[in-house]
C-alpha cells in the first residue's frame, strides 16, 4: 500500500512577472508529496543540508507524509533560483547550488523497500536505477527526467526505460529523447524502448497519456491567473500517483481518472508561489475541479447523424 | 435550413517539408464547403477570375453544394503561395495576388438571404458586415478573421462583434485582438465586446469553445503525419457549422458535439495537400473519428474517492 517518492527537497528563489519568493520550499519530492498526500500516505527519501528549515515541512507530516527517509547531512541544502519570461512559457536558471544533493546516493530504508507505488523524481538516471535495484516488487514505477539527463546521461536513461512502467516528460523532453518532432511518434518511440505508459505534459495545453492500445487526453484547467509554474510537473505526478495508490489499481479506467487528478493538481500548484496553494488545498476542491474537467470534456456521440453525402 | 458561406475560392501554391503543390484548389469557402457538405447542403457566395478551373469544384456540386453564388469575373483568380517551416508550426507567405478578389463586394442572391446558418469566411470585416446587412434572420452567424484585419480594420471588426454569434480565431489572433495573453481572459474580452460564443483554435492542441457559462475542450486528433496545415481552420469551421445545421440546434449539447466534428474535419484536412483528403472523405470516417475522440476523453468521476487528508 505504500507510495514512495525519491527526489529533491530544496529551497527555491523564483521570480515571475507577478512577484518574487526567496528560499521557498521546493524540490520534486516536496511538490510531489504535497499533492499526493491529499489522497494517500507518502514516504519520502531525500537529502537536505544542515541549514534546511525542516519545520516548514510539518504540513506534510500532518497529512501523513513519512519524512523519516530524509537524510540530514552537514553542508548546504540544494538551492535553485530562476526567473520566468513575461508569458511564463520559458524560464532561465540563474543559479543551481547542489550542496549536499551533489553526492546524494539514495539508500532506501529497509522498511520502505516493499512500496507498491514508486515515483522517481528528476535525478540522475543512474541513481533512479540504483533506487529500483533496492525495491522488492513495486506494482507501478513512474519516472520523471529532464533535458540535462537526456543530454549527458542518455545511455543510463535508455537502460532505465525498460525498468519503469511510466515515463512522465514534457513535450520538449519527449522530442529531445526520441528525436521525433511528432508527439505521437515520440511516445511510440519511448514505448518501443521499453516503457509501457508515457505521459506527455504540455503545460496549459494539458497532458496526454499514451497506453499500449489507447490514448487519453486531459485538458489544462483554464486559469485567469498563473503565478508560478515551478513544481507543476511534480504536482501533476503527485496527483496522478496519489490517485492511483488510493484506487489501488492500474486499470485503464483508473489511469484515465488519475490523469484528471494530475491535471487538477498541476493547475492548483501554479495558482500561488511554490507549494503555497498545495498547502492550503483540500481534497474537496480537487474533486470539484475533476468534476469541472468532466463538464468541460463530456459529450455523447450521436450515431444517427444524417449523412448528407459521402 | 440553409447554410451559407461567404469567402474566398482561390488557387494555392504550397510547399511543406513533405512536398509541394501548385495552383491547387484553395480558399476559405472551398475548405469550408468541402467539410460542411458531408453533413448539410451548403450555398457558396464568392468570386473567381476567368481563369479558375471551375470543373475541379464538381466534387462539391455532387455533395449538394450550390455554387450558383460564385461570380465569375474577367481577370485573374485569387492566388496565394506559402512555405511552411520544418515543424509546420509557422509559415511564410511568398505571394498574394488578389486578382478579382480585390474588389469583391459580396452581394447575396435574394434566394440565399433567408439562410439560417451563416459562415463569414476570412475577408475584410467591412464586407462581413455588408453580408450581414443583407441577411434576413440567421439563427447562427459564425465569423472568422485574421491578424491582418485585427491590425488594419480593428474598428470595423469591433463593430462586427455584437452582430455575430460566434467568432472563430486561433490563439495568436485571440491574444492580438484582446491584448490579453491569457486565453480565458482573451475569450472573456471578446464576449464582453458582444460575441456570445468564441472558439479558440490551437492547432495540434485542439480547440476551446467559450460559452457564456461554460467552457468545452476538443482535443486535436493525434496524427503521425501532418502534410499540409492549409485550410485546417476552415475545415474545422465547416465541420462545426455543418454539424450544427444538420442538428438544427444551437443547444449547448449540440455545440459540444459540433466541436468534435470541427476538430475531426480539421484533422482530416491536414492529412493530405489542400482539399485532397476532404474530397475522398466519407461521413462514416468522420463518425469514427468522433467516436475515437470520445474514447480519448471520456472518464467517470468517482465521488467516493477517499480523502486521505485535507
Amino acid at each position: 500500500m505504500s507510495l514512495l517518492v525519491v527526489g529533491s527537497v530544496a529551497l527555491d528563489t523564483v521570480e515571475t512577472p507577478f512577484g518574487r519568493v526567496e528560499e521557498a520550499l521546493g524540490g520534486s519530492a516536496t511538490f510531489f508529496s504535497a499533492a499526493a498526500s491529499l489522497f494517500h500516505p507518502v514516504q519520502v527519501v531525500a537529502v537536505v543540508g544542515s541549514d534546511y528549515p525542516l519545520a516548514q515541512l510539518d504540513f506534510l507530516r500532518r497529512r501523513g507524509v513519512d519524512l523519516s527517509g530524509i537524510a540530514r547531512e552537514e553542508g548546504e541544502s540544494f538551492r535553485w533560483s530562476g526567473i520566468y519570461s513575461y508569458d511564463l512559457n520559458s524560464r532561465e536558471t540563474l543559479e543551481t547550488r547542489l550542496g549536499v544533493f551533489e553526492h546524494f546516493k539514495p539508500e532506501i530504508p529497509p522498511a520502505l523497500r516493499g512500496a507498491e507505488w514508486v515515483f522517481l523524481g528528476n535525478i540522475d538516471p543512474e541513481l533512479q536505477g540504483h533506487v529500483l535495484d533496492q525495491m522488492e516488487a513495486p506494482r507501478l514505477v513512474a519516472c520523471d527526467t529532464m533535458n540535462l539527463w537526456i543530454d549527458i546521461r542518455r545511455e543510463a536513461l535508455l537502460r532505465l526505460l525498460p525498468k519503469v512502467n511510466l515515463l512522465l516528460v514534457n513535450d520538449a523532453e519527449a522530442r529531445q529523447l526520441s528525436g521525433e518532432h511528432n508527439l505521437l511518434r515520440a511516445a511510440r518511440w519511448i514505448q518501443a524502448h521499453g516503457t509501457e505508459l508515457v505521459i506527455v505534459k504540455k503545460g496549459e495545453h494539458g497532458a496526454i497519456l499514451f497506453m499500449p492500445d489507447a490514448v487519453f487526453f486531459a485538458p489544462g484547467y483554464p486559469l485567469e491567473e498563473v503565478f508560478d509554474p515551478t513544481g507543476a510537473g511534480d504536482a501533476f505526478a503527485g496527483g496522478f500517483m496519489g490517485y492511483v495508490a488510493s484506487a489501488g489499481s492500474t486499470d485503464p479506467e483508473e489511469l484515465r481518472r488519475a490523469m484528471m487528478y494530475g491535471s487538477a493538481l498541476g493547475s492548483f500548484a501554479v495558482e500561488r508561489f511554490g507549494v503555497e496553494r498545495l498547502v492550503s488545498l483540500h481534497t474537496g476542491e480537487v474533486l470539484e475541479r475533476v468534476a469541472a474537467f468532466r463538464a468541460m470534456t463530456a459529450f455523447e456521440c450521436k450515431q444517427d447523424v444524417e449523412a448528407h453525402a459521402g
